[in-house]
């Protein structure tokens, strides 16, 4: 039906006062489908829930989600004065989000446990506002590997430490392993959109997603590290024969979320250095 | 020597140039031990570098950050206006880190991955700033094990989602196992300082560090639940019966870098719900 799905049987039973803590929204306090039911079906060039990094490793700031939004608004030509755009969210700071027309630019954190927290209850809001046919974008930076720097990456897959393509979940004191893959047409698609840009490096390729910004990634340059800098080559060279092209923190969980639920979901990510 | 330590080899040859990147400082732009150098040795009552989770998943709010750093300005006693104090980090926004004379009280966002950010920078801040004897006390809120609502929980140990009191570190694509007790110590003297307070609820128990603020942490209310609640209430008695008090997302990175580098920690968190 192209509805976001919900695969939780406890949510009847609190849909009349379902509360998205950490967005500052809940069913009983705002009518979610008369707020959020207007955003528009996906189409080429937009996207309808947008997940920028501002507070991630690879955003410089703040700033860039609401220059981000206000672009968007300019680029769909939504009507009113894009300089004006306010936080939805502005109550407690954990996320921040804004909207341009159709669109919904949210910050995530940084990491797997705090973009999950997000998704969650973005989903739940998806849900709630009745959207179908979501497409939903996470841009940011990230680390390269082998490629040359400001490259963009835009993830078929995303895998763990291990190179597998797959998401560990916790349920209680289980865990079940969840699918990685990104959805193959909007990747060719954003492909597509960057080759009308003049000088816009980008492929597409494997991500890494990592547990730290330290010697999960191989940096020699935090407070603890435990390898020589000839084993974090050899294990970079071994990850890059094996499709890896960028390394971030929270391409797993986005993959497995968005598969879980019917959100059609990339990542594209700038490489801002080359690790 | 009470210093604080950095297991880095490779870290000497860039100390001359070392970028705490996330926290907007670096030893070539900022004259680290000139500006931190004069952060007091511990004394009871007194926690020489705190972190609240202004952002975390317990804390209401950025505000509720700054009226700390406030409120410990007047408590300790330092000169000037607490109401003047501004964001150390003001630049970027990852992290937000106010000082109240002694003391500096820094945010660490949500989950394993954004504390360990904030930790490692804060540890080579504080290597560079040549600091002794540092005490790091977070705070912050939690959900609560068979125990009163509201009650506060002092972390003696922290635990994993199977209840071993273990932080698995990735290292490159080795997984690395690292002792999440926190000080003893500091846990009865924190104990001690709560019986001065009325009507102040506190204890120390073991605390549960989760991946999500979901099925990891036995949540009904989430876009996906995979358990009945039978199955959850059946787990968290088997986690109150090994001493577990509270669940977070944090303390097991906490206890296990505090261990490493040489910082007397602990971590204690007010139960905001009963989970």
């Amino acid at each position: 039906s192209g509805l976001v799905h919900i695969k939780n049987p406890h949510l009847d039973s609190i849909e009349e006062d379902d509360v998205l803590y950490h967005l500052d929204l809940g069913t009983k306090t705002h009518n979610l489908p008369a707020v959020f039911g207007d955003l528009k079906g996906n189409s080429r060039h937009k996207s309808e829930a947008a997940a920028p990094s501002p507070t991630g490793p690879c955003s410089p700031s703040l700033s860039a989600l609401v220059a981000f939004a206000q672009f968007m608004h300019k680029e769909l030509g939504v009507a009113g004065n894009g300089e004006d755009l306010a936080d939805i969210c502005a109550g407690p700071d954990w996320y921040t989000v804004y909207r341009a027309g159709p669109l919904l630019s949210v910050s995530h954190g940084m990491g797997i446990p705090s973009i999950s927290i997000m998704l969650h209850e973005l989903i739940k809001l998806l849900h709630h506002a009745k959207r179908q046919d979501v497409t939903i974008t996470r841009i940011g930076t990230s680390g390269g590997l082998g490629i040359e720097a400001g490259s963009v990456v835009i993830t078929d897959t995303a895998v763990d430490f291990s190179f597998k393509p797959q998401f560990e979940q916790v349920v209680l004191d289980d865990v079940v392993v969840q699918n990685t893959e990104l959805d193959k047409d909007l990747a060719e698609e954003l492909l597509a959109c960057s080759k009308e840009i003049p000088d816009f490096p980008t492929l597409i390729g494997h991500t890494t997603c990592t547990y730290d910004f330290c010697e999960g990634q191989g940096r020699l340059d935090r407070a603890l590290c435990s390898f020589s800098s000839e084993k974090k080559l050899e294990y970079l060279k071994r990850a890059y024969d094996a499709g890896m092209r960028n390394t971030e923190m929270e391409s797993t969980v986005f993959a497995a979320l968005c598969r879980l639920c019917g959100l059609k979901g990339e990542s594209s990510r700038r490489c801002f250095c080359v690790l």
